[in-house]
């Protein structure tokens, strides 16, 4: 018998502990939205150190996502990649800036191979990052895989602002706290 | 209210169609069915002209997928994508060849730079490929995005071997095919 679905869910704490009514204002309003999520992930033990929100061009919050790949058994289930699915299924826009432009990802560290493809499809205007590449592979034994040479220009050139740098600090620590933890890496 | 969770689905037609129980016992088997999955879809109008399958070493069937963006509201949901969560959430394996070597999946058109990205981390060792990059783009208004310079080459030296242009003539058939019913392209 072959699966004909599969369900991804985020942790139980999520509902408590993000308040689904915020406006988060600027740039680093969002970022620290994504900062907190992934030091929640790594206390509350539900996955890798990494977090991840969407919000429209009012800052209202569409979605948050956190690393779920152990938990949920799938190598999609990146932050981005969740928050991506859960902002979609919201506003039932594969697309999610289609009629609606100014959308918004920070992501508390810079998406991996994965992550990155699927940015260009999900319908995002401006791509805000905490921790770079360098850093999680500095600081974890994660792997981000292979960018193009000129990875955000070519965000850039099909209309994805980037800002890097974002709460760099603050980001870093939390994967400084996961590896000290001896985290799973995957 | 955020959402906490979703699910993707494949075409309710799969099952019907598709013997869980064959063996699929060399390279074009495998991919006529990733062919044929995409082929079904363009005709019973659940998707986009791609289909893929995830095979184990003795080609059994892990999983198939087909392209399901517009119908499943997700432009995560490409058929490579469909089939990795699935392949993972039925063997319980978040990377496929844990434990398991010899994984392969077969994919009707060239995987694009979010599909590509996910092979790195789904646990695949072999990786087939019918239509390339090059037919897709020629044939239909799909874009399969950025790639690194040498795609194949980053694959190969992470252990994933590449087969490219299987029963490439057949999968181009289907995307003239659907070019040519004017389907939508997502």
């Amino acid at each position: 018998m072959l699966s004909h679905d599969a369900r991804l869910a985020l942790p139980d704490w999520v509902g408590a502990e993000i308040d689904a009514t915020a406006v988060y204002r600027d740039d680093e309003a969002r970022m620290a939205l994504a900062v907190r999520l992934s030091a929640l992930n790594v206390e509350r033990g539900t996955g890798g150190p990494f977090g991840a929100a969407v919000f429209d061009a009012q800052g209202r919050l569409l979605a948050v996502g956190v690393n779920r790949v152990v938990p949920e058994t799938s190598s999609i289930a990146h932050a981005e990649m969740m928050a991506y699915l859960l902002a979609q299924k919201h506003t039932g826009r594969a697309r999610l800036n289609d009629g609606h432009p100014g959308i918004t990802l920070a992501a508390s560290g810079q998406p991996c191979c994965m992550c990155y493809g699927a940015t260009f499809w999900a319908g995002i205007d401006t791509l805000l990052i905490g921790a770079s590449s360098a850093d999680v592979m500095e600081l974890t034994d994660f792997d981000e895989g292979p960018l193009p040479a000129d990875w955000r220009g070519e965000l850039e050139r099909r209309g994805i602002a980037v800002r890097e740098g974002v709460l760099r600090e603050a980001a870093r620590e939390v994967l400084s706290r996961y590896a000290a933890g001896g985290g799973i890496h995957y």
